[in-house]
């Protein structure tokens, strides 16, 4: 028993995201260096912009769940590493574009890349990615994995645009919301889940367990997202605290707020996220109608729901060490809400 | 011989494009319909955007070669309706991004989705665009084709950035213009070209012909594209005249003008194309500098030398209806500048 309780203090000090980094960390190291040989290019300014955003500070999560999805399923050839690759790309280049959207001058704490270079680079690098990430699909050559990839990129792209039209729209329901969400952030994580028992060659089965585990992480990871830009936690992920409330991006916490106000708090929400009229104390007024109405604890709620689907998802697979880190990938991601 | 003035006249009087769209007719109705079919989405912004700038005149011209090719190599089935299709949506999305590059408020005569939608619209939508045109390459699911028209995008895209890093840089070589415009416009039209042949199982060498032709086609329009935008001819084809001009595009043109000019002209040209610092009757006295120098005549020229390339690859086909229509749309493409 001491060494269980040694393991568990062991496995109390690092974060999960660096255990599963260290699981598959030659793999991460080949995936890094597939990374910054796919995006070179002979016109500079296109490693430059891209490896500035790649390069900073990026948690490697999307590529890591293709990573340990393909050992985790008995994977020994190398083609996890080209798409892990290729999930990195496609994830760049929606970072590219949606803070040329948001008109962010932040990414991670440091300058964003349409701060640096301008709007018009961010976009034109961003669609060299893209196009650069179905380039890699196709050396891939497998017709299952082309049909992941494409479509989920066009489910996240599709995704993308609805978040756009339902931006600053306090009506939002939140089925509406969570629609938004699954296409934008949850199918990315599917994808790259999926995709290790489809190289591995397993069975239907085990394809639909990780797809279902990269698809409730990625709904219980963007909620959490949500909930952090009204928390003081935010800071330390180098993101500005209200981020979101200031661009009036409707998240699930102010969806229900809203739907839980009164006739007065709807008016404030409606001020502040559809006209964009914010003044001073607007953020900690929002906060604390957040709280009162429990929005936030509630949404973290949520996340935990989808959290034990994506648990129980991968209830088909014996134990491992790469599962329990999958499986500790899932707390972290909600715990890291306080 | 009568007759043969009677089939002359005839084709003097319609362009060269209806008479092509004409021999395909059925076909590019199918193309059409899948164009619609395919830019559907229930999120309506999309097929709203979309089918604005798809709807608003555009002449087909890249959908047609890949349909043209396809029937001129004998092929019968229906793939080349869905790779038009593909074709056509990559060509949109990447206008929809240089219209948020260029801040454009026209496109073809009409109100530009960016200035209608707004950019962050423009960006998403095109996205979409992209990502749903590598949907419908993998559907066709044929390895080559992928091939063909991800590295196509690819090259594309980067060309996209290229022209971003030249724009506004005089010293702009002839062959370093030259490499932008192969790539952001020369290569969309060798791909869609080199479809044909490639899904009717034609050899290689019909393959390398139709690429010959479509790259040598694409970079005698865009050299034309680049003269017209000095010419009285340009309002006819509902864009402003002097476009590119505005902001600060280097072309072809200004490249020679440049070159040959006196360190006076070359300072104007520093004034107007660099520091953007225009004012009433530059372009006036552009114009005037690039007639004198020969530019406009001398671009022309250098747009008759891949018309004739065009024209001798596809001199390895039998002669036929479409390859005449085909060699007459070189023409008339180089003939639009007067």
């Amino acid at each position: 028993m001491g060494v269980v309780v040694n393991l568990d203090q062991e496995r109390a000090k690092s974060s999960p995201l660096d255990r599963l980094a260290k699981l598959v960390e030659d793999d991460l190291k080949a995936a890094n260096t597939a990374i910054v040989e796919r995006m070179h290019s002979p016109v500079s300014l296109i490693p430059q912009l891209a490896g500035h955003i790649i390069a900073a500070g990026g948690k490697r999560l999307r590529p890591m769940l293709t990573l340990a999805s393909a050992r985790m399923c008995g994977y020994t050839g190398d083609r996890h590493i080209l798409l892990s690759a290729c999930i990195e790309f496609i994830h760049t280049a929606t970072l590219l574009h949606d803070d040329v959207v948001d008109e962010s001058d932040l990414r991670r704490g440091e300058a964003s890349a349409n701060a640096l270079w301008g709007n018009k680079a961010s976009v034109l690098v961003g669609d060299f990615l893209f196009t650069r990430s179905f380039a890699l699909m196709v050396e891939d050559g497998d017709l299952e994995v082309l049909r992941i990839l494409s479509q989920g990129s066009s489910i996240l792209a599709e995704g993308e645009v609805l978040q756009l039209v339902t931006a600053n729209d306090t009506e939002t329901s939140e089925s509406a919301y969570m629609e938004v969400i699954e296409a934008k952030t949850a199918e990315l994580f599917a994808a790259a889940s999926e995709l290790g028992p489809v190289i591995a060659g397993r069975p239907k089965k085990e394809q639909d367990a990780f797809r279902a585990y990269g698809l409730n992480l990625g709904i219980a990871f963007q909620l959490i997202d949500d909930v952090l830009d009204f928390s003081a936690k935010q800071e330390s992920l180098g993101k500005a605290v209200g981020d979101d409330f200031r661009e009036g991006k409707i998240t699930l916490p102010i969806v229900l707020a809203f739907a839980r106000g009164s006739e007065e708090e709807r008016t404030f929400w409606r001020r502040t996220m559809e006209e964009l009229d914010q003044n001073d104390g607007d953020i900690k007024h929002a906060t604390d109608l957040l709280v009162k109405h429990n929005a936030l604890t509630d949404t973290v709620e949520r996340a935990r729901h989808y959290g034990a689907i994506a648990r129980d998802a991968l209830g088909v697979f014996p134990e491992s060490d790469i599962k329990t880190a999958l499986l500790d990938v899932i707390d972290f991601c909600i715990e890291r809400a306080y």
